[in-house]
């Protein structure tokens, strides 16, 4: 996969992207990630790239035309123009999915006020929201989309790894994990996850998981997706019956 | 305000929050951020800072005691302790404003399958998602999360970059912003921001604001906290009435 990515501060993402899991897919030839500022692709001879409103407010808007200039000079036909905006579609793993079958993704990360509608309008193919937040331009963001997005690809996670913190993959959160040793400051291993009974263990995680996304993330689990034992599970979480495991 | 953060991946920090305006925080004193490597805490001869999973499963779990030596070289009686992980409550603005307004924050951000569940029960104030998706660590969260609370800190933004983008501040997205050249590759600024008539112009932009947030996210829109105005203004789009303007 190849990736570009058009900033004012291409230096922002020269630490992140280098390190763990994603710098090890870059190493690899996986995936091959550039950066483009924005700002060669002014031709205003003091290489502005922002200027006032239309219709007045505060803050200030991205030119349309070095914009469009880099976004052309890296262009195919095979690519996907994603914009970071706190106005887009929510993203999330499905999209993440989605995005890691792409050849090309182009991230356009925004600064001051925002950038020229009409560069949205006609020349970026998504809008893409990490969160219900405000932050100070589209790099963090695009950042996050470029991680959830490189580990999916094949042969980026070693087999151990493939199976990090799911949590979002089958609609449940995680359960709890427990390492060595048994009692750190008085506070225990639970006794079952001693015991070598794979089921009983079994059992105990699928509860905790949907114990934790009952209490933490309700708007997560989907009734009518539960199998009939996770739907009693569920009910019996509900009605207060915590003792059952 | 004072920031801590936790990781075994310092080094991915360095060139993010050195930019932009949350450099100039940091450069102005505003905000002093460390990074502390987890791996330092480890009294393992070989640094180790991940075990096997109690009750087996793929993956690594992060040891409990070099997290908590590392908390303990830190933490005081005004720190908040937060844990990026997708089993968290999801970040938004509001959490945001209330961040910003403490005076220790410390980040710990996970890696591998995730951390002791003995850490997060008994030495995290909060658990912290920064979306449904799954990523390589807490890193890029805890930037995330940074940026958005930075950005509030009293003096931090100019006045003219203080209503930067302010989707989610009000409840609904922002308008689309347009700039110079009013023709651009042929695609034309809306002629009543070229009006001079504010009346009309702010009309526009709250028009444009509940349209795109009624296509693009509906779930921010809560009908009992619009004006009748706003009300009617959504009614109109909802029905069709989309010539009004």
């Amino acid at each position: 996969m190849k990736i570009d990515v058009l900033t004012l501060f291409p230096d922002m993402f020269k630490s992140v992207l280098g390190e763990s899991i994603i710098g090890r897919a870059i190493q690899n030839n996986i995936v091959d990630i550039n950066y483009i500022n924005i700002r060669d692709f002014s031709n205003d001879k003091h290489n502005r790239v922002d200027d006032y409103p239309f219709g007045g407010g505060p803050g200030m808007v991205m030119k349309p035309e070095p914009i469009y200039r880099a976004i052309n000079s890296i262009k195919t036909d095979s690519s996907r123009v994603i914009y970071l905006s706190p106005k887009g579609k929510v993203f999330n793993q499905s999209i993440a999915n989605e995005f890691s079958s792409e050849e090309h993704l182009v991230f356009l990360c925004g600064h001051y006020e925002g950038i020229d509608n009409r560069i949205i309008e006609n020349y970026v193919d998504d809008i893409i929201s990490v969160g219900d937040y405000v932050l100070t331009g589209g790099e963090i963001p695009a950042m996050t989309v470029i991680d959830a997005v490189v580990r999916l690809l094949p042969e980026v996670l070693k087999s151990d790894e493939s199976f990090m913190d799911e949590s979002h993959y089958n609609g449940l959160l995680e359960y709890p994990q427990y390492t060595r040793p048994r009692d750190f400051n008085g506070y225990e291993v639970p006794k079952v996850l001693l015991s070598g009974n794979h089921k009983k263990i079994e059992e105990w995680r699928r509860y905790q998981s949907i114990k934790m996304t009952y209490y933490n993330r309700p708007d997560l689990i989907e009734v009518e997706d539960l199998s009939e034992e996770d739907n009693k599970t569920l009910q019996d979480i509900i009605i207060g019956d915590k003792n059952k495991l």
